[in-house]
């Protein structure tokens, strides 16, 4: 939909950090029409279903019931929240959506692309993303940015493979979906990464 | 899949009712390999989902999310105890499953059937019923016999035809799987009923 934009990444890229920096942005340049979300986006059901998902007393949840809860999520999260925003003329702004739930349920549990994708098609409906903002880094990179050599030495290697995967899913989607996802190089600095996005949103008329 | 029953009704049909009655039946006889059950199916992930539907604070949830919570209890229960006890030879039966949705939330909140059976295909993937006992009364026979005709009378009109749009719901999916469904009269006496019960479940070698 319209105005309707999405960011997605690996664990580690920085991307809740670049979305703040692009929120301080938009409040500098009073673009007041943008609104900021994340799902449980605030509703109290969704903060419900998220209690349910966390909680570590929960351990014997099934991968599939953990599916149809993030769906159930997201159901309420674009009825109640990102469809009245975008009816409003709002922009919406939205940190991680479908595509999280395709590859970290998908393939991440093993799930399968294909039910996870039908599962969000029925949760939101004709309200996918005009734009989906990928933040491009490789996991082990990103590793190293966050706890520099040492700490990624220690990783376990299964971890890396996982995260990996993840990522390989995700470029999967990118060559599905061409015109829908805009990757940004994040190997840069932090100030680099940000005059990209802005400059990448601001090109599609976004901001 | 062979050996799981399901019991579906209107409300009102006296249900419950029927199943304690051979729940009964079957400990008399000894028939020790047969286990009741029921959503949420005793699964703590599965109590907690149920616990935020019926809570009512939550009068904000949607239509949508609430058949994505439905679902997430079903797959829970289908993993977690249905085809553990299938597989374990047992022959299970269940007070609702599918069906219920179908008409109540594909029919009766209006999703329309193609969503609801769509998620619940994912949700209960091969563990459908062998056999589905659908007992058969009129909702407005069935209000009679609850309240008398005074409490009947009293109902309103737009509550009784919700009822018969269910019904007739429930009508039209033994006319899409008649050899799934044992269509049970319920009109008679609960003795009568029960009788009936027993013998169709047995003509097919359930018990």
């Amino acid at each position: 939909m319209k105005n309707f934009i999405t960011f997605e990444g690996c664990d580690g890229v920085g991307k809740s950090f670049q979305i703040n920096l692009l929120k301080d942005y938009c409040k500098k340049h009073s673009l007041n029409n943008v609104v900021f979300t994340r799902e449980p986006g605030g509703s109290v059901v969704a903060e419900k279903i998220r209690d349910i998902i966390l909680d570590a007393k929960n351990d014997s949840i099934t991968d599939l019931c953990e599916a149809f809860l993030y769906s159930a999520s997201r159901a309420q999260h674009v009825e109640e929240k990102i469809l009245p925003a975008l009816k409003a003329g709002k922009t919406v702004i939205c940190d991680r959506f479908v595509d999280s739930s395709y590859v970290y349920q998908g393939v991440g549990r093993g799930l399968g692309l294909e039910k996870v994708v039908a599962l969000n098609a029925i949760a939101v409906g004709e309200c996918m993303p005009q734009y989906t903002v990928f933040l491009d880094l490789p996991p082990k990179q990103a590793f190293l940015r966050k706890g520099g050599v040492d700490k990624a030495d220690r990783l376990e290697i299964a971890d890396i493979s996982f995260h990996e995967a993840l990522y390989d899913a995700y470029k999967q989607l990118i060559k599905t979906y061409p015109e829908r996802f805009i990757v940004i190089d994040a190997s840069g600095t932090i100030a680099e990464t940000h005059e990209k996005i802005i400059r990448a949103l601001t090109l599609r008329n976004v901001l």
